[in-house]
């Protein structure tokens, strides 16, 4: 028995979006006029508006092979509002604008967006607004996240102070090792397509790379212990790409330690099958969205209890440069390896 | 001489984004924080924010075949503060993203730039952030503009009344005999590549499409004559689509009079060169956008005198239907032919 296929054409594009956006309630006060308008009205009186965007493009940031339709409405979500956190904001609102082929089923369509929603209830976000469109190949997303947060309490990237602590929330390369786990599925199932996937369990370094979660938790402890980052971003080029980022607006260099690189076992033994070296994977791999931060020094015993965050170096003057320190003791300079895409 | 080339992967991700927002210059006290954090930062204290965002495709909104660059990043800003305006508010920031594949030089995606930026410049709008990827296929462009309206005064599609007056701005189906004098040349460019194009000195129609403008005046006018509109929205679609989405969503039907609908006389010339009716281009002809507005009868006095506003109809009660009354007097139902990309 086949899956029902309701053509997308049947609908047209204003009943598409009825049927996308029937069931949504708003959840945040601030948004006064949602869905089905020419653009959606809120209200952050009071506060500043934090806004950022994302292009999410099949083939090239994610693979339909191998990436379930709800997890991309997911993770779809998730890297905006993420980029809100990292301003030491709320996420309140989101419009979302896709673009597909005829390929896509509404039922297809209706999986990707039950990611959305469900990431959209997780995260108190409320859907206002979006456009829908037909493409000639490919799945397009893009996202644009509206949050909120008290007068001149963002953090930027260029704020960091000399002898501030770098912090980072989670664990860090899961996401990267997970990719490597399902493109070596994937070739193999192009291969010989009878071959059942053997994932070997690697459930949680797959999950970090399809199912992501935005780090809400550290943003509401660091207002709770009333520590206020001096510069905050998230981690999804790469945690190499991201501290350089840090280290040149805010014009410091930086010391890091490779023994005190957060990683999970998971992702250490999954490494080692790769016969790669943890250590590049926390440095280099993308996709993590945990938050990097930097913290004045006294605000230290603040964050000692909390277990997802770690301490891993400090920054310095300029003139150090930026390197991170071995378990050797060798010091080797940090350089960029993040996800280039326009290098590719 | 051939004109200089750089390739985009000789800056990478980042060295592009400097590249590309080294000018700007924020014009709008709102906009605390733009370009290269996380996020924007916005404070629209004692306003309310509105949002639109707009997705555009090559292949499907616009054929670089006979669209400048220039003039595209021009309309993709404008296509999307129309929205802004639709709502009566003010555009004040936007964010956009591109796609874009190893076909682009660093000359021809500053070209898109300098129309972005000369709508911003004329609109008072802020570039404040964005993202910047790499396609597989063809220019992917998503724009989302924010605005403000004083609390409250912002207007739907669904507040119009029985007996209210339809206006709309400017003149209709320009864009749309546009379109097919470029389709037209297009064709016989394929055909005969040595032929020059013979566009008849139709700069008008073909600047309609190509370099469209938002009716900021419009609002600015509506504001000083102390005109509260009881509906608006753009007309993107095509009047007919438009008027039946205000007429659904405010539970009503409407009455138009062909002999009241504002068309050109370039645009009529060219239908009838292209053996078409006027009024149909101007019904169901799409992307000029106008503003299509409702007011009170007590309000007609107030506009009279404005030459870019024509009253072309009335709301009647829903059991009346929508319907469309012709020079000679006969009725039709309105129907709505926009342009529905998902059905093509």
């Amino acid at each position: 028995m086949s899956e029902p296929r309701t053509e997308l054409s049947s609908l047209g594009e204003f009943g598409l979006i009825e049927h996308l956006t029937r069931n949504i309630e708003l959840q945040n006060a601030s948004s006064i006029l949602g869905v089905g308008d020419d653009a959606a009205v809120i209200d952050h009186f009071g506060k500043q508006t934090v806004v950022s965007t994302d292009l999410l493009l099949e083939g090239i940031h994610f693979d339909l092979a191998y990436t379930p339709l709800k997890h991309l409405g997911y993770k779809s979500v998730i890297v905006n509002i993420s980029d809100i956190y990292a301003m030491n904001a709320t996420p309140t609102q989101i419009v979302i604008s896709i673009g597909l082929s005829n390929r896509f089923s509404l039922e297809s369509l209706d999986e990707f967006y039950e990611g959305v929603y469900a990431a959209c209830e997780k995260y108190g976000v409320d859907l206002v607004g979006g456009d829908t469109t037909s493409s000639q190949k490919g799945f397009i997303i893009s996202v644009t996240a509206i949050g909120e947060v008290a007068p001149d309490k963002f953090v930027k990237r260029s704020t960091a102070k000399k002898g501030d602590l770098i912090c980072v929330s989670g664990d860090l390369g899961g996401a990267y090792v997970g990719l490597l786990y399902l493109e070596r599925e994937k070739r193999i199932f192009m291969e010989s397509p009878g071959v059942q996937p053997d994932l070997e369990n690697q459930t949680y370094v797959i999950g970090r790379l399809l199912k992501p979660e935005a780090r809400k938790d550290i943003i509401e402890f660091l207002a709770q212990a009333e520590i206020q980052p001096s510069a905050m971003m998230d981690i999804s080029d790469g945690l190499s790409s991201e501290i350089l980022h840090i280290c040149k607006d805010s014009g410091l260099g930086c010391r890091l330690y490779e023994e005190k690189l957060p990683v999970s076992e998971e992702m250490r033994m999954a490494a080692f099958k790769f016969e790669i070296d943890p250590t590049a994977c926390a440095l280099s791999g993308g996709e993590d969205y945990e938050l990097l931060f930097t913290i004045s020094q006294e605000e230290h015993d603040k964050l000692v209890l909390n277990e997802q965050i770690s301490v891993i170096g400090y920054m310095t003057d300029a003139d150090q440069g930026s390197a991170i320190i071995t378990k050797g003791g060798g010091q080797h300079p940090i350089t960029a390896q993040g996800w280039n895409h326009l290098a590719q």
